[in-house]
């Protein structure tokens, strides 16, 4: 049997337009002589559709399309359609994958477990269903699941999240193929992670696997495509492009049968999180009506990556540098930021804050003598901010933020300044991997993009006479550690100092991050690359003890 | 048998300073020879804790309060300690009311249903639990049960949220007093709606009722404590302090007879909001560390009630009014604001925002006639946010956010312009209501607090000459109702035009509400007043179709 798998980028809440390209895919999918053609979970939504499902108007559309346009498809020559749509019944919802055939919804497989940690909400929106069963499609007996249904194998995992495994019983009752319709969010380490844990059921259950997940942007949220295709001894057969759109077949046969060329596990590297961020920038911009960006540009390792970033998201044409220079910046950053632009092609405007600085300072010091308080270094980046976001409005760019993991984290930023924009674009980078990240532009096109000096320079915000950000902070080699422990392991401090590090050092980083949570409320969405990111999947008190 | 019950204001994730508030109380309890002292759900982390339950060390330290602390009290003559706790079993987390007697841990009770919509997220954190048992505190069989437990009972609702409610076996087994442990955030209506369902659950069960509530404000959350009381009849004994922290005693036999004297239900008004507010701002300010706050007086409305509000809950000395006119604004404007101060009788300042403005349109306009474009509107707000921000970073000002709901949610606002600021203190108060109280200030203190000529003039943004709010959106008694609709009931344009709105209105209004997500993304906190508020409990896409 010939199965089309369409892994497709959709625009959240966008029914009309998803569906378009569904159909066109579906086409496309007769063309190639397809018997089946399989779309990702919540396909028509769009993943995560967040509370656009507690209105029952767009459920009811989403129906519609179902009923109307999709299944009547099915009538005739074309393929069977296997697609992911949430599912009403009575008062409760559910997360299902519909597979249309004959002119008529066949059956529905509805999510058993649903999940509710780091950025995922779906005990908020949908009911459980522990009713399974197999679906013979052609003369296969297939295991059809949504995304997290397969995610928690008794064996493989150690400390399972749900006390049940959907798959035992489907497998029990003898399917040979299991097909799982995702919406999963890359993260890094999650092509290891899958790539070793699909190949461990498919040996588990002597079973072919196909996975297929959505692609692109999302808010904060990058989907990786990357889908992929196991044989019934867990051997890699096919894995598809990441971070782009693809439609692709399996004849089912070939599934049976050693694959030829083995090929190793996909790795994350530098260049995952370039395609992430690239892919991130470049859908956000589209999805929310923007063709160009706009940012500052202080000379800083950041601002540099953040910019080529947006070049590679968006071309030179679309991105324009700013240079703000106050009478604190050094006589090299606006020269490493010109070199920087000059590198990337990108239009570039110097614009000196001096005179709105002097003018504020006339107001609020009832004189013009600087007293260089957090208040100026504050009023320093507002003002840059005030001129991007001016900019922005009249000309119609998207505002972006350069602010990285680090600093964001530790409150190393000014809330209304350097953290002003649409989207931060390196937020969930450290310091550490934004350095990594800038070398790996220059190597990527083989000569100096992000500039040697700008990679080489002590990091400054530049906002009082020689300041250095190891004046305010531990270096970046102990700080990233310390909170990578405290963010993604959700280590304590007496934890993190009995790995070596100074108790007082890592006190005092905690504690700032937990000061700065008011910062960060305020944040622009950030895009995702770690497994713990600030925004929707770290959700702390501001006020507390 | 003497019952105290402790409604208390903790403060979140300050395990050991709740734990002496407790203590004192529970010493308190025991001179008021109370058998037996209550306190609230999660009552030593306070709620909502968040993803602080992620931290295993902060369950440590919670457990080892209750165990070397806690327990220990119950030894001898002193009450039993029944205490809202998480508690770890393998890793499993779950939300639980500890019984402590006699120097240990008498029963665990652990929550059955888990919230998750709306601001919650206990299916985050927590494993429901359905296992229950009646615990028999001197001679009467007790249903203890935590916040939800109560929350589903199938009769009362006619769409239940959860398929079980766990009060049918705890009753079926004979209990005759039930006990619910709860941190019930407000809204309003609420108190209608417990003083109304609680009486159904003793009727029906013929049992007392002993509901217990947290007070306090957490970030965007007010706990209206309120706490409440029922004899086996339905009839209201007693209600505990609104707002406030109360240790109050029931003699359980009293439970068991007529109420004497008839109380009619709490109805919620607009002095219920006033103090919603006030306990939201003084709660946050003191939380977070602030005695003092500031925020721009424009003469409108929503800022004169927001300074007003500030006043109730800091006191006069602690608030701080910035006037700050630009070259549109109307010759009533800072007139206005003044008055508004001396009313209130707390420092303002005025300070001119021409000087930075033209220096920003020196630098922007390659020459200084302005555009009168959004920019330039914008630029006038992100100039007054800075000015706001610099004397608050500097003098140690809580800044005050003054923007209510319906501008939040068509997007009539600026981003780090108004809406700069730590507390959105009216966020979630339709302009609408924002005049309701304005009003009701004036009448509860018997003169004119907010000036007359603040009340009656045409609401402006005043960014460009003559400009009125009613240009751009539709009048606030048709928008105010179209949002409530479209944001409380979930209802879409078409159902919100069939009560009689003009279509095409309604359609333009969800579109603002839609285009301007980005904006609420960074918005301040804002206190939560309405049954729908945005924050945490509105989780909608930005990117989107």
């Amino acid at each position: 049997m010939r199965i089309a798998l369409a892994q497709l980028n959709p625009t959240i809440g966008a029914l009309d337009d998803n569906a378009k390209k569904i159909k066109k895919c579906r086409d496309r999918a007769m063309e190639g002589g397809a018997e089946l053609v399989v779309f990702s979970e919540l396909a028509l939504s769009g993943y995560p559709p967040r509370d656009l499902l507690g209105y029952n108007k767009f459920l009811d559309r989403e129906r519609e399309i179902i009923v109307e346009e999709l299944m009547p498809l099915t009538v005739g020559p074309g393929p069977a359609i296997l697609i992911g749509a949430a599912h009403r019944r009575g008062s409760r919802l559910y997360n299902g994958a519909f597979l249309l055939d004959n002119g008529l919804i066949k059956s529905i497989h509805l999510k058993t477990l649903l999940p509710y940690f780091d950025v995922f909400d779906e005990s908020r929106y949908f009911t459980r269903c522990t009713d399974r069963q197999i679906e013979m499609i052609g003369d296969l007996p297939v295991a059809v699941t949504v995304c997290e249904d397969i995610w928690n194998d008794m064996e493989y995992f150690t400390d399972p999240l749900y006390d049940i495994d959907p798959l035992e019983g489907l497998f029990a009752g003898g399917a040979r193929l299991l097909i799982n319709l995702s919406a999963s969010p890359y993260h890094l380490g999650k092509h290891a992670l899958r790539e070793d844990m699909l190949p461990f059921l498919s040996r588990k259950y002597n079973t072919a696997v196909i996975y297929l997940n959505q692609v692109g942007g999302n808010d904060d949220l990058v989907f990786d495509g990357s889908s992929l295709v196991y044989n019934d001894r867990g051997e890699l057969f096919y894995r598809a492009a990441g971070f782009k759109e693809e439609l692709f077949y399996i004849d089912t046969e070939d599934l049976y049968r050693p694959v030829k060329n083995i090929v190793p596990p996909d790795e994350d590297d530098t260049g995952t999180i370039m395609k992430v961020l690239r892919l991130g920038l470049k859908d956000y911009a589209a999805k929310t009506g923007f063709e160009k960006a706009v940012l500052g540009l202080s000379g800083g390792v950041d601002s540099a990556v953040t910019a080529a970033l947006a070049v590679e998201a968006l071309g030179s044409r679309n991105v324009l540098g700013l240079m703000m220079p106050s009478p604190y910046s050094s006589g090299h950053s606006v020269e490493d930021a010109v070199a920087l632009a000059k590198n990337l092609g990108i239009e570039y405007r110097i614009i000196e804050i001096d005179k709105p600085f002097n003018s504020f300072l006339d107001l609020l010091n009832e004189g013009t003598e600087p007293y260089v308080d957090v208040a100026e270094e504050n009023l320093q980046a507002r003002i840059r901010g005030n001129i991007v976001m001016h900019i922005a409005n009249r000309e119609k760019f998207l505002p972006l933020v350069a602010g990285n993991k680090s600093e964001l984290a530790v409150g190393y930023c000014t809330l209304y300044g350097d953290m002003a924009g649409g989207l931060a674009v390196i937020a969930d980078l450290s310091k550490t991997k934004v350095y990594e990240l800038a070398g790996y532009f220059n190597s990527y096109h083989g000569r100096e993009v992000i500039p040697r000096n700008t990679i080489t320079k002590a990091p400054s915000a530049e906002l009082r006479p020689d300041q250095k950000d190891q004046d305010s902070l531990p270096p970046y080699e102990i700080l990233d550690p310390i909170l990578e422990m405290y963010m993604e392991k959700n280590l304590t401090a007496a934890e993190i100092a009995e790995k070596g590090y100074e108790q007082e050092t890592v006190e005092e980083v905690i504690a700032m991050v937990t000061r700065s949570e008011f910062k960060r409320y305020q944040a622009a969405p950030g895009l995702r690359v770690t497994p713990r990111a600030f925004g929707p999947g770290w959700r702390m008190p501001i006020a507390r003890g």
